[in-house]
């Protein structure tokens, strides 16, 4: 009954961002709650109200030096060719660093500034001034002042003038508590075993995540399954416990997403809809004062919606200022298209090559993780805007500190899985140091370093005619660039097949022949190009082969889409076939070299990469893998 | 026998930073510890080895949409005039997102283009194309692909990826041990009562808050007395059980600096003494195998000395990058002399007017923590440089951000209790401003506007001759420049007298009469203009009172002195009298105003600020503390 009464069309909006950030805003004003907790247990909590001194710090005249204390008056006279005696207690008293002035004295000598005459008796060669080396009552703080204001985020030296104020407990905003309620049938926990159309829940631990990071007290309801009853309850409880609700999937605009007319019913929609690429199937509504944000299942649109809506709402109830991101200018790499109408939010890698940041998008669907993970910055495209050309500069927010982004060796080319392993050892030896790479394929990668948008590529690309690897392609392409060609590995290619070879595939003919199902590589893949001159060898079309316009981008896709297909083969490097348990039939043997520019090669860093790739370490690793043979004593060759 | 063998003279060296962090951390090569923990559990911890996926995601070929799954083959003849239909089973099957597709099927047309006509039967008009609407295998995440390299900081989307690969554990490195010890006779812990001479421990409380924030687990030891035999136990014990000991004081070159001695006889000392203002006195060394750094007790330099040796080391043993700080560029307000040789690390308030950041020191003493709370960022001086002249352009590190600097309504001039109030009600309404001020006295506030590096400064200036407050003054100095005066408080000033007036002062003659030890003001102050008059009026002479040539910056720091001294007195308003408990005898009523720069007043901060003033809730608050009226209607005077 539930199903039908809620089972009716509904259109999402296009609200501008910003309006609906606005109108749930003003419509959340709940009333701070305040604790008081320890001052030294209150590293970044937020201070609920103003805090003043309860004491001076020194709450008294102390010395600042260890010496004695004297009044300057008596010490006019000395001289270095006349010394002055003093008497002790008279005209003076021992005091430490710290210990407080005897009223009758208003200067402080040094010890090492006495010469000490008996118990009794020192002797000074120089006259003090009044005050001297004596840190006055409230030289830091004065008991009474204000310390901090409301709203203020106590840093650790914070908790020093707390504590000296003698201010031991500090009143602070309780943080908000964010219940965070999963729902839908195919959810299972992560230590669940997987079945087909069972998917693991993580958008409440990154939530929980996310709410924690921006101060918030996240707490992660158990999944509630995709019926009405059971989500109106979730709801209807976290209404009454929380301050702020959220409530992922269910915001779209499908047969069982239910959210948006439950919230109508049990309160008020102000939002469905956003006018956002990815992330428009927001929901905001309020149920008894408590803002519920409804944000849609695709991690990505579900992590940008919390960071628009939810963490404004905790940063207003938490009295602070919402943090900015670092920005950065950055050169485009590639054509940005954008929906007019719609903010459009890329996630971006960024290089630093030749002096320049040069920015490429990463793939803009908004089911895939590791774009996040991966990301080093994000363009907002505005809805007026269609986009941006190649070479455009535009703007990015960050995601990492610019300096890890400038450290960081852009890495372009055809995928291997040492490169992984290079990355590590690399790490392992320069903590500032990293690989960021991204797999376009060896033709890709040697456009990325012609145009300047990477240090090093890896490349196996064979030539037709001559059988020769790499050589020919780059002396043809970058002519006239300097560039380094780094021999780097001899692996073997073959045949990725289901275990057993249930097709009994042996040779390309066969995959035309038995209709297998092809996990072919994207164009300009060197792993392309040699299953194109296999094809030709063969004397076979295009055509022939089922899947050939279909296109992955590494030998892992390939071998996972094999893995999941008993009709499937593929064609990819040994290690990539053992690390998904498939059989392997070797076909060639490759050259997988590094294509450097010059100054890269030459630089410092250059040279680390290089000699991490000599190191015993690197090799050791390289044959556990298995399959591949480094080359011994590389002799580049420059272009 | 102790005591007299540590006794013995010793020197401080001036080792360059650079160096002395060096040499520490190369001497610092332990081993990582490492741990498995939940995922779930891992936001903002360090990868001690690379992560690989365990599952791809999805691992199998999903739907993305709610719909039904087809073959692409089968739709090609469908067209809005020739609708096609398809056979339940055989030709379509209905999927929901999340839903495996069946391996007949290869694309998914949704839900809204598909038209039902029966139970088995659906009608379509348009043709899908291959893999249309079809997450496939590994789209997010490929099965043994690295998701992470060891050195990567867990962050909110990161948890995502681990989960979503089955990677339900990750190894991450221990967090290092920190051990730190506070020493010293004098010290007490922060809720001890008080008394001369005794110093509250809150160093230790500020160290472990470092520690944490840089990702080290802090270990607080309680409080050892400057005893050899103590400090050596302490040390011994803690160079076993943790990665880092820090100890705290006692590593100066006084009487009973015995750190150094002790660890030469342990281990090994690399440095005793750095060439920085402050900072200089710190011990770096070693006891078996682990690094000691000792501190000095200061806490502006021991929290210094600590982030220059103590986070390096923590972050070399995690294995990631040591941050850094966004840098600015700001105008020198004021001149900075430095010490040739020696680094000088100055604490600066930035301000952001007229368009640019101007900076000016705030107090260099090290003792000084509210200068480090106070700071917008921080000024290092190379060793190499005597300083900058006032209107230099130099680099400043950040402790803010450069929001938040750009947004705060920069206040100087003449102190008074209610701007402590003011800047509370602002906050409490707008959460993105707040104010920043410096109390430099009301004349040194007038030069600020003059000089472009204030927006607001409070003036209670009295002209000898006409005896009006502020206006001649305003007209004198500000000649030709834009500026607006705001009517704002009427207050009292008095006689600020210990308890019970022990001295019998009445007049400003009884301060001279019975020489009184006067608390005075900082030249400039409007206070110190008034007491001048007051002197001249009764016919005394500056030298005629005890002192004189002593200067307070604040009401409360002359009432801090009065408190603790029977035979002080001094001049300042009511509020400050009776927030320290003192008598306080009326003088004179005074206009206390605000100046401001015109754009800043006619600017919409200038219009919150006016408009805060105006409000009942701050008005409220002013009559709390009492002695004060606000001007009512005020007429802003333009200049």
């Amino acid at each position: 009954m539930d199903k039908i009464r809620y089972n009716r069309k509904i259109y999402l909006e296009d609200k501008p961002r910003a309006q609906a950030r606005e109108e749930v805003l003003s419509a959340f004003d709940l009333p701070q709650k305040k604790e008081w907790i320890p001052a030294a247990a209150a590293l970044g909590r937020i201070t609920a109200e103003p805090v003043f001194a309860k004491v001076s710090m020194p709450f008294y005249h102390a010395s600042a030096m260890d010496g004695v204390a004297v009044n300057a008056e008596d010490t006019y006279e000395a001289h270095e060719q006349r010394p002055l005696q003093l008497k002790k207690d008279e005209q003076f008293t021992y005091v430490d660093t710290g210990n407080a002035i005897p009223q009758e004295f208003n200067a402080v000598i040094m010890v090492e500034n006495i010469h000490v005459i008996d118990d009794e008796t020192i002797e000074i060669i120089e006259p003090a001034t009044p005050w001297q080396h004596i840190r006055p009552i409230g030289e830091d703080i004065v008991q009474e002042e204000m310390l901090f204001t409301q709203g203020h985020q106590l840093r650790p030296a914070d908790l020093g003038a707390l504590l000296a104020a003698q201010a031991t407990e500090v009143c602070v905003v309780k943080k908000p508590l964010v219940t965070i309620i999963p729902t839908g049938n195919e959810l299972v926990s992560a230590d669940a075993s997987l079945s087909s159309g069972r998917i693991i829940e993580f958008n409440g631990t990154v939530f929980s995540a996310y709410v924690e990071d921006w101060g918030g007290q996240p707490l992660l309801h158990p999944i509630v399954k995709d019926e009405p009853e059971k989500i109106r309850e979730a709801l209807l409880n976290a209404a009454d416990t929380s301050e702020i609700v959220v409530i992922n999937a269910g915001s779209s605009a499908g047969s069982k997403d239910y959210t948006v007319h439950i919230l109508e019913e049990l309160g008020t929609v102000f939002t469905h809809g956003v006018a956002t690429r990815p992330g428009k199937p927001v929901i905001l509504g309020k149920i008894k004062e408590k803002v519920v944000v409804g944000v849609p299942g695709y991690p990505v649109s579900a992590y940008m919606a919390l960071e628009w809506f939810v963490r404004p709402l905790i940063c207003k109830y938490l009295g602070v200022q919402e943090p900015e991101r670092a920005k950065l200018k950055v050169k485009l790499g590639r054509r940005i298209v954008s929906t007019m109408g719609a903010e459009d939010f890329v996630r971006m890698n960024i290089g630093y090559v030749n002096g320049q940041f040069v920015a490429n998008p990463l793939t803009r669907a908004a089911g895939v993780t590791m774009s996040l993970v991966r990301a080093d910055g994000l363009l907002v495209v505005p809805p007026e805007e269609l986009g941006y050309e190649q070479g455009d500069t535009v703007e990015v927010e960050l995601y990492r500190p610019v300096e890890e982004i400038k450290n960081a060796i852009v890495f372009s080319g055809s995928h291997d899985m040492t490169i992984d392993l290079l990355s590590s050892q690399l790490k392992n030896q320069r903590t500032d140091m990293k690989i960021v790479s991204s797999h376009v394929g060896s033709m890709a990668g040697l456009m990325a370093i012609r145009k300047g948008e990477a240090h090093v590529a890896g490349i196996h690309l064979l030539d037709p005619e001559t059988k020769e690897y790499n050589i020919t392609y780059v002396r043809k392409l970058l002519a006239g660039q300097d560039a380094v060609l780094y021999p780097f590995l001899k692996r073997t290619q073959g045949w990725m097949l289901p275990k057993g070879n249930p097709l009994g595939i042996e040779h390309v003919s066969d995959i035309a022949a038995k209709n297998a199902d092809y996990a072919n590589r994207q164009k300009g893949a060197g792993t392309r190009i040699l299953f194109d001159l296999l094809l030709r060898e063969a004397g076979l079309d295009a055509d022939q082969i089922n899947g050939y316009d279909r296109e992955m981008f590494s030998h892992l896709s390939v071998a996972a889409e094999v893995k999941g297909n008993d009709n499937a083969a593929g064609l990819g490097i040994y290690p990539a076939a053992r690390a998904m348990g498939l059989d392997f039939i070797p076909v060639a043997d490759e050259s997988y070299d590094l294509l450097m520019t010059k100054a890269f090669f030459e630089s410092e860093k250059g040279r680390w990469l290089t000699s991490v790739i000599q190191s015993h370490a690197f090799q050791l690793e390289v044959d556990k893998i298995g399959g591949y043979a480094v080359v011994e004593n590389p002799q580049p060759i420059y272009f």
